[in-house]
C-alpha cells in the first residue's frame, strides 16, 4: 500500500496545475448519465425476463397451461410500462429549437443526416465566462409530432433496427433449424398455400377493408391514410405467430399434421409478409417517383415479391451449403469451439448478405437454417451439434420473450403511439376476417384435391391459431414517421397483446370445444393413421396435379440424395457411385475417406432427421420401387409428400 | 394463384387514389439505406471473424503457434480497415449547419441532448411545390473537430457503449466463471499485489512520466493535456490482456503457478483499472466544480476507488448467491432451458445493477462469475452446466475476436483518431516502464515474505506478458470528445496492436530464451512440487504476516464450508450440523432433502472445482487437524493458500 499513499503529494503537486475544460467535464457527466439510462433500460428487461422465467417455472410446476411464457411476458411488460410511464419523469432531456444556417445554400428536400449545431452561439445570460463557440454533430432521429411527449423518448425504448438485426434472426433461424421437416414436407402443399397465397390474400382483404373503413371515419383521419398505407397494414398484420397454441399442442400431444401445418405456415408467412411489405414500399417509391403508368409499377411490385423471395431463399441456401462444404472438407470439427463459431458466423452472414443486397434477411436466415439442419448438421462434431442446438434454443427463448416484454412496455413508453379507437376496432375486425379468408376458402380449394381433406374442426383450429406476434410488431415499429404509421403501430400492438393473451389462454378450451383429439403422442406410431391408409390406397397422389407434384418432389428427392447429400455431407452413397461415369473423377475428389469407409448404420444414426425431428421409424413405401429413385439411404419423406398429393 | 392476379384491377382502382407524401417516402428510403449500412458494417465483421476462424483452423492444423487468433483478428482488421478507408466513400452523409433559435431563451451551458430542427425553414431554391415546415429530432453525437473527416463517420464504426454493455460483460464473466480457482487462491497474495498495488503504481508512473513528456513537446500539444488526462491514460493503459501468452502457456504446458499469476492478475487488473479510471474522472469533476481544497477531492477519489470496488464486488457476489439460492430451492432444474435462461439473465443483471448504481459492472460481473462457478454451478442440472459453459465459451470467443478485429478496422475508419508521433512514442516507452515498475519492485517486496520466491525468469515473463488488450481499448474509445482523448485513443490502439501481434508472436521464443520449463502437464501430479514441499515444511505460512493471512484464509474457509456452501448449494455437511444449536430450526428450513440423503461421493463428483479447474486430486493437508476446521468435505484450496503464505 506504500506506493499508493506515498505518492499523494506528487499527485497534489501536479493537480494544482490542472485545469480541465468545464464543457468537457459536463459532457463526460452527460455520457455517464446516458450510459446509466441505457443500463437501466436493459436492467428493466432483464428483470422482467427473470420474473417471467420464475413465474413460468411456477406455472409449469403447477401444470398451469392457460398462460404461455410469451403471454406472461406481455402482461409483465404492460404492468412495468405503466409504472414507468406514470411514476414521474426522471430523465431530463434538454432540447433547443434550431434553424438552418441562414447563409448556407443548402439544397435538400429531405432533412439531413447530420446537423452541425453551433453552440452556444450567443453570450450566456448569466454573465459567466464566455463559453467558446463549438460545433457539435447531431444525428437524425425522426419527426417530432407531439412535442410534450418528448421527455419519455429515452424511457425503456430501443432503436427498432435492433429487432431486425439482433432479435429476429435467432428466432427465425431457430424455427428453420428445428423445423420438423418430415411432417413439414408431408403437408407442404397446404402449408405453401396458406403461407403464400393465403397471406397475400389476407393482406389484400385487410388492406381493402381498412381503406374502406378509414374512408367512413372523420375526414382528418381519412386524409392521412393512403390505400398503400392500409395495404401495408394488411401485410404486416397477416403473419401469424402461434407460439402459445403450439406449446399447448405439444403438451397435449395433438395431431402432428395439424401441428406441422400451423407451425410451417407461421414460419413461412413471416417471410412472405416481410417480402410483401417490402414490395409494397418499393411500389410506393416507384409510383411516386415515376408517376408513370401504374400497371408497370404494379407488375414491378409482383416481380419484386417473387424476385426478392427467391433470391433471398437462394442466398440462404447457398450459405448453408457453403457451410456444409467447409465443415465437410476441413477438419475444423477437431476444434468444436471453432466449428461452432463458424456455424454461428456463417448463419448470421446469410442474414446480413441478404440485407446488404436489399433482399430479405429473414427469408435467407430461415432457409439457411433449414439447409444447416439438413446438410451441415450431419458434418458437425457431437459437441458442436449439441452446442448449436442449445445455443439457438436459448437465444430463441430469450429473444422471443424479450420482444413480447417489449411489446408490453412500449405500449406505454414508446412515444410514437397514436390511439385512434375507430382504427383499432376496424383493425381487430378486419384482421379476424383476413384470417378467415386465408383459411376457409383455401381449405375448400385444397380439399378438392387433397385426401384426406382437412376436416372442419382442423380448419377452425387453423383459424383460431392466427395469433399475431413478433414479426407484425417488428414491422409496425420499424417506421413510425407518419401519423398513419403510428396508428398502425398502436393497433398492431393491441392486436398482438389481445391475441397472445386471450386466444393463447383459450387454446386448450378451443381444442376441447372443437373435439380435436389429443394425447395421441408425437412419438406414437399411430398418430398419422389416416395418412398411412391413404398412402397404401392411392400411392401416386389423390387428385388432379397430384402426379405432377409427386414427380417434382421425386426429382428433388433424387437430386438431394444422389447429388446434394453426398456432396455436402458424409452421406452414402458417395458421388463416385451416383454421378454419371464421365464425372467420376470429379466425384472422387469430392468424396471423403469417411464416406467410403463408414457403414450405413452409423450414418443412419447421425442423419439429422432422427436428431432434430420427431423420432418415428420411417417405413419404406412399398408401392414404389425404391431402387429406381433411392438407391441406398433415402430421404423417404419426399415420397410421402408426393404420395399425400397435396396440391395448390 | 388466382386471387393474387385477379385482384390486380382492384388494387389499381385504389392506387390511382393514392398520394403518399414525398418526404415520408424519402425518409423511408433513407431508413432503408441506413439499415443497409448497418448490415454491411456487421457483415464486414462477421466475414472477418469467419476468415479468422478458418485461418486459425489452418494454423492449428499445421501447428503454427506464433500467431494467436486475436493477433490474426487485428491484422485482418487492419487490412480491411485500410481498404474501407481508401476504397472511396460510398456513403453520402448529408449535413446542414444550424444555429439555435434566436428567440428562444435557452439557458444551457452544455449542448442539449436533442435539437428540434425546423426544416426546410425556407422556400426551396428550385421553385418546387413548397414543402411544409416540419420539426425533426436530432440527438447528440459529439463534438466536430475535423469537419472534412465527417463522411467516414458511418463507416464500420459502432457506438462505444456497445463495448461496455454487450462485448465486455461476457468476456469478463467467462474469465470469472472459469478461473482456475485452486491455483488462483494459492497465488492470491502475488496476484492481488500485482493487480491492485501494481496497477495503481503503474498508472501513476505512466501518468506522471507522460505529463513530463507532454511538457517537453510543442506548446500547442502541451496545452491540451492536463495531468489528469495523462493520469487517465496511465490508468487505461495499465491493465493487461495476455490472451496470446496464456494460449501458448496452456499449449506448451508451462508451470501452472506462473499461468495462474498472469491470468489472475489480468482478470483483476481489468477491474482495478476500470475503477481507477472512474475515480480519476470523478476527481476531475469534484475538483473543477468545488474548486475547494484539493486534498479533500484526492481523499474522496481514494474513497471512490475503494468504495466502488468493494460495492461492485458485493453486488456481483450477492447476485451470484441469489442465483444459487434460486436454483437450490426451486425445481427449475427440471426445465434446463428455463434454468439456463435464469442463469444468463441474473448474471447480466449483476452487470446492469452495478452500472445503474454508478458502480462498475465489470467488477460485479467478474465476482458474480466467480460465485456462480463456486456455488450456483453445483446446483445446476447437467444440461445447464454444459450449456452455460459452452455458451460463455462461445460468446467469449466471438466477443474477444470481435473487439480485436474492431481495433484493427477502427484504426483506419474511426473518425476521431489524432496521430501525434511524440505522444505515441512516449506512450510506448512509458507503458513498458509502467509494466516494469509494476513487476520488478513488487516481486522484490513479495519475495521478502514468499517461499519459494518468484524466480527472476518468472519475473521477466510476467513483464513480458504485459500485453494490452480489450479493456484498454474500450476505455480509450469510450470518450473521444477532446483532442487529448483522441491522441490517447490512437496511442492505445497502436500499443494494443503492437503488443498483441509482436509480443504475442514472440512469446514462444521468450519462454525458450528465459529457460522457463515447459511440457510439465497441467494435469500432471508433479507440476507444483516445490509448493508441496513448502507445505509440509512450513505449514503455517513462511514469512512475516503469513500467519495473519493464513488465519484470515482459514476463517473464510470455515465460513465458506460451514455456512455458505451448505446454505447456497446441496453440499454436505448440512446447516443442521454446522450451525449452533439454537439456530438448528432455521438450518432445517434451509436444508434440502437432497442434502440429507446424498452421499459424499456423489457430491464430490459434482463439486464445481473438479469440473471447472484443472483436475488434480487434492490431498488433505496432513499437518492441520481437518476436523477442527473442515468437518466433512472441505475446500482444501483455502488451506493451501494460507499455507503458501503469500503476502503483500
Amino acid at each position: 500500500m506504500n506506493p499508493f499513499i506515498g505518492s499523494a503529494s506528487l499527485v497534489l503537486y501536479f493537480v494544482t496545475r490542472c485545469q480541465a475544460s468545464g464543457t468537457d467535464i459536463a459532457l463526460d457527466a452527460k455520457a455517464t448519465l446516458l450510459h446509466r439510462i441505457d443500463s437501466l433500460n436493459l436492467l428493466i428487461y432483464t428483470c422482467l425476463l427473470t420474473l417471467t422465467v420464475l413465474t413460468i417455472w411456477v406455472f409449469k410446476h403447477r401444470r398451469v397451461s392457460w398462460l404461455h411464457e410469451t403471454g406472461l411476458a406481455v402482461i409483465y411488460g404492460l404492468i412495468v410500462g405503466a409504472i414507468i410511464r406514470y411514476a414521474g419523469s426522471t430523465n431530463q432531456v434538454t432540447y433547443i429549437d434550431a434553424h438552418p444556417d441562414a447563409n448556407s445554400n443548402y439544397n435538400l428536400s429531405v432533412p439531413p443526416d447530420i446537423v452541425r449545431f453551433h453552440f452556444p452561439d450567443k453570450q450566456m445570460s448569466s454573465g459567466d465566462v464566455p463559453v467558446p463557440n463549438k460545433t457539435y454533430a447531431y444525428s437524425f432521429r425522426g419527426e417530432i409530432v407531439n412535442v410534450e411527449q418528448n421527455e419519455i423518448d429515452l424511457k425503456a425504448t430501443f432503436d427498432p433496427e435492433i429487432f431486425f438485426n439482433i432479435i429476429l434472426p435467432p428466432i427465425i433461424f431457430h424455427a428453420g433449424y428445428c423445423l420438423k421437416r418430415k411432417y413439414f414436407f408431408r403437408n407442404l402443399g397446404a402449408i405453401l398455400t396458406f403461407a403464400m397465397v393465403g397471406t397475400a390474400l389476407s393482406a389484400l382483404v385487410i388492406g381493402s377493408l381498412m381503406y374502406g373503413c378509414v374512408q367512413l371515419m372523420p375526414a382528418s383521419l381519412a386524409a392521412s391514410f393512403t390505400f398503400l398505407d392500409t395495404l401495408y397494414f394488411g401485410a404486416l398484420i397477416s403473419p401469424t405467430d402461434p407460439l402459445t397454441v403450439l406449446a399447448i399442442f405439444s403438451q397435449l400431444k395433438v395431431d402432428v399434421n395439424l401441428y406441422a401445418m400451423i407451425f410451417g405456415e407461421s414460419v413461412l408467412n413471416d417471410a412472405v409478409a416481410l417480402v410483401l411489405s417490402g414490395a409494397i414500399q418499393n411500389y410506393e417509391k416507384r409510383y411516386s417517383v415515376d408517376g408513370g403508368f401504374e400497371i408497370t409499377a404494379f407488375l414491378a411490385a409482383i416481380g419484386d415479391f417473387i424476385g426478392i423471395f427467391s433470391l433471398s431463399l437462394l442466398v440462404g441456401a447457398l450459405i448453408g451449403c457453403l457451410t456444409a462444404l467447409m465443415t465437410k472438407f476441413t477438419h475444423v470439427r477437431d476444434w468444436p469451439l471453432l466449428e461452432s463459431a463458424l456455424f454461428v458466423l456463417t448463419s448470421y452472414a446469410a442474414f446480413l448478405i441478404a440485407e446488404v443486397f436489399e433482399l430479405t434477411g429473414v427469408v435467407a436466415v430461415l432457409f439457411c437454417g433449414i439447409c444447416q439442419a439438413h446438410y451441415t448438421y450431419n458434418n458437425l462434431s457431437a459437441d458442436s451439434r449439441n452446442r448449436t442446438k442449445q445455443l439457438f434454443e436459448l437465444l430463441n427463448f430469450l429473444a422471443e420473450n424479450f420482444i413480447f416484454t417489449y411489446i408490453g412496455v412500449s405500449m406505454f413508453t414508446f412515444p410514437k403511439h397514436h390511439f385512434d379507437p375507430w382504427f383499432i376496432i376496424a383493425g381487430f375486425l378486419t384482421s379476424m376476417l383476413g384470417r378467415a379468408v386465408n383459411i376457409y376458402p383455401l381449405s375448400f380449394l385444397l380439399n378438392l384435391g387433397r385426401k384426406p381433406p382437412i376436416p372442419m374442426n382442423f380448419q377452425h383450429m387453423l383459424f383460431f391459431a392466427g395469433l399475431r406476434g413478433a414479426m407484425s410488431f417488428a414491422l409496425a415499429i420499424r417506421n413510425t414517421v407518419s401519423e398513419a404509421r403510428q396508428a398502425m403501430l398502436t393497433t398492431t400492438s393491441l392486436i398482438v397483446i389481445a391475441t397472445v393473451v386471450l386466444q393463447g389462454g383459450a387454446a386448450t378450451h378451443a381444442l376441447a370445444y372443437l373435439r380435436i383429439p389429443t394425447g395421441q403422442g408425437q412419438n406414437d406410431e399411430n398418430e398419422a393413421l389416416p395418412y398411412r391408409d391413404v398412402r397404401s390406397d392411392t400411392p401416386h397422389g389423390g387428385g388432379d396435379g397430384g402426379g405432377e407434384k409427386a414427380r417434382l418432389a421425386r426429382l428433388w428427392g433424387a437430386v438431394d440424395s444422389k447429388l446434394l447429400k453426398p456432396l455436402l455431407t458424409h452421406a452414402r452413397p458417395p458421388l463416385t457411385e451416383t454421378l454419371p461415369s464421365f464425372l467420376r473423377p470429379l466425384g472422387r475428389i469430392l468424396t471423403t475417406t469417411r464416406q467410403y469407409t463408414q457403414s450405413e448404420n452409423s450414418l443412419r444414426r447421425t442423419d439429422s432427421d432422427s436428431d432434430l425431428c420427431i423420432d418415428e421409424p420411417q417405413p419404406v413405401p412399398t408401392t414404389i420401387d425404391p431402387q429406381q429413385l433411392w438407391p441406398g439411404l433415402v430421404d423417404t419423406r419426399i415420397s410421402v409428400e408426393g404420395i399425400t398429393g397435396s396440391n395448390i
